[in-house]
């Protein structure tokens, strides 16, 4: 099943001049570091150099419950999601305050909050349904409704980058998401549960076991299945994580930077990887996360993480943290003066 | 010689109401992992909770020649110092580019950089003499210099605060710093010179040879007087990193944080420390350089730098790049609705 056409590269002539360009500002060859590589990253995707600075940076916060949260998986009672999709439609989550400060707009959509009615009707315009299964012991998704949520999150890459995004994040929000997202990583990278498992919001000792054995359970019910990322997102998976596998993979079909978050997103990304090879090459790693699947993810996906520290919020706050890295990298390689512009000779 | 008074501690009071608010907000505890620790200190710099974003951050890039340079330790020319003060003067230089993006303002002083009219009066204003000696064969000032010097970093400071600092960045520019910024940390730290060179702006094997050489032969001259840091930054410093020291130093005594760059700035760091005992309570690292010394510092210092992207560059681009991590630090504290202010009960 092609869901995706094939994946260009980015342009690797802007890559040449980005990498030229670098070697005359003034500054020794390679001083700037990891910033030097993002800025012909960036350049490559834009497809010039040198490259613009972001100006229509935006997160789309996917929110979902998962009825695995009855297993007791997380240290929040599921009600947490529709409270915080409210929190951040108010502007008084993390998400928010962060997307301030590094420049970048919000949008919150319900791909499958546990209510009755979304919080508006453009939050929940992709709605795909209300909670996900749980996946210890039945299928997040029927087949149809995990491709309508990979449609939707594709739809939604396309919205955004028809109305202006030059750089997309995804976030995450949803009480119980990271035993999907584990279970999703354990599955695409063949990991035993307990070297996967994480402590998620904060739970313990007893939190942790129920959540291992609920991985187990789920990645016992994907054992004949494993090299099928879509068969994967129904069985374990939820209409969150469908949906930001589309958003991501969509996001490299329109030649568009994405710029990852943690464990959750990530778990989508590597499904996306699979679904259409080549994605990766339109992403970087924000952040690392303190969730041990996180790090089996990005090491398949060969990212290597801009900044860690040690966070594990979700929403898209590890992104917004690493923007402004990305901002840097942009900024010296469009704006510093040339040794020839500060007459110098070297 | 007690140059300067007593550091006191950051406040408790503020620091004890930022950990508490942090378990309020409508996030999981310890979710924020290292921002949520950085918020706490910047409470307790500012004695209030919640902190105020940092309105005024301040980076003074202290310029010096260093007459080892001529004994082929950099991989460019002496004559690129006031080159490129000239260059951060007329705001093209890669700090300038960061500065901007971050928020932060720029000045540059020349404390001995090698030329017979500095770049202005003003940039001209704190300075001590016309390059330093080659510490290899010399001391790189006289007892007078290194007290004018150690003063000058003071004034600069309090010239800042007075003008509203409320963060400080030192930044370094100096064709052959990074030798004496290396000898000091070795002699602070009691480090084999082998372990602590590193390639500065990019020198190969046999200028690493030369560098290390230079290094040997410097620390071999503070043999007898490795505890007393004035002294030291009189035999193998310089006046740039004596002036650093000052500032550092004096920061701390005028209660103003301080986001520490690479190694040149953290060698003069670790000096200030020994002349002022818990002013490193007011320094945050902002990022880790390739430099071994470097590491060998923060180490020293208990510091654990909030970025490492391989950069190397100096004049305070590091810090620069760190600044948008303490501001999201300051600002989801300050700025995130609480459960309550939500109407999440949890």
């Amino acid at each position: 099943m092609a869901y995706f056409p094939a994946i260009a590269a980015p342009d690797t002539a802007a890559a040449s001049a980005a990498r030229q360009r670098q070697t005359v500002l003034t500054k020794p060859p390679g001083a700037l570091g990891r910033l030097e590589e993002l800025s012909v990253w960036v350049a490559a995707c834009q497809g010039v150099c040198p490259p613009e600075q972001f100006t229509r940076a935006r997160v789309v916060v996917f929110a979902g419950d998962h009825g695995v949260a009855a297993a007791g998986v997380s240290a929040y009672p599921a009600e947490v999601t529709a409270a915080m999709v409210a929190n951040i439609d108010a502007g008084g989550a993390a998400v928010n305050v962060l997307a301030a400060l590094a420049g970048a707009g919000v949008r919150v959509a319900d791909l499958a909050v546990d209510v009755a009615a979304p919080q508006s009707p453009s939050i929940g315009a992709h709605k795909v349904r209300r909670s996900s299964g749980n996946i210890a012991t039945e299928d997040a998704l029927t087949p149809e409704e995990v491709v309508e949520a990979i449609e939707a999150g594709r739809r939604i890459a396309d919205e955004e980058v028809d109305a202006g995004a030059d750089l997309l994040i995804a976030g995450d929000m949803g009480i119980g998401n990271t035993t999907p997202a584990t279970t999703l990583i354990a599955a695409l990278t063949d990991t035993e549960p307990v070297a996967a498992v994480g402590r998620g919001t904060g739970i313990d000792d007893a939190g942790w076991a129920r959540k291992t054995a609920a991985v187990r359970d789920a990645l016992y019910r994907t054992r004949r299945i494993t090299a099928d990322p879509i068969a994967l997102l129904r069985i374990c998976g939820g209409a969150d994580l469908a949906a930001m596998t589309g958003f991501c993979a969509q996001a490299a079909v329109r030649r568009t930077p994405v710029l990852l978050d943690g464990v959750v997103v990530t778990a989508a990304a590597l499904a996306a990887e699979r679904l259409a090879p080549g994605a990766k090459q339109w992403w970087q790693a924000g952040h690392r996360s303190t969730e041990p699947a996180h790090s089996l993810a990005l090491q398949h996906l060969e990212l290597v993480p801009l900044i860690d520290l040690g966070m594990r919020l979700g929403e898209g706050t590890g992104a917004l943290v690493a923007l402004p890295v990305l901002r840097a990298a942009v900024g010296t390689l469009a704006s510093m003066a040339t040794f020839e512009q500060a007459g110098i000779n070297t």
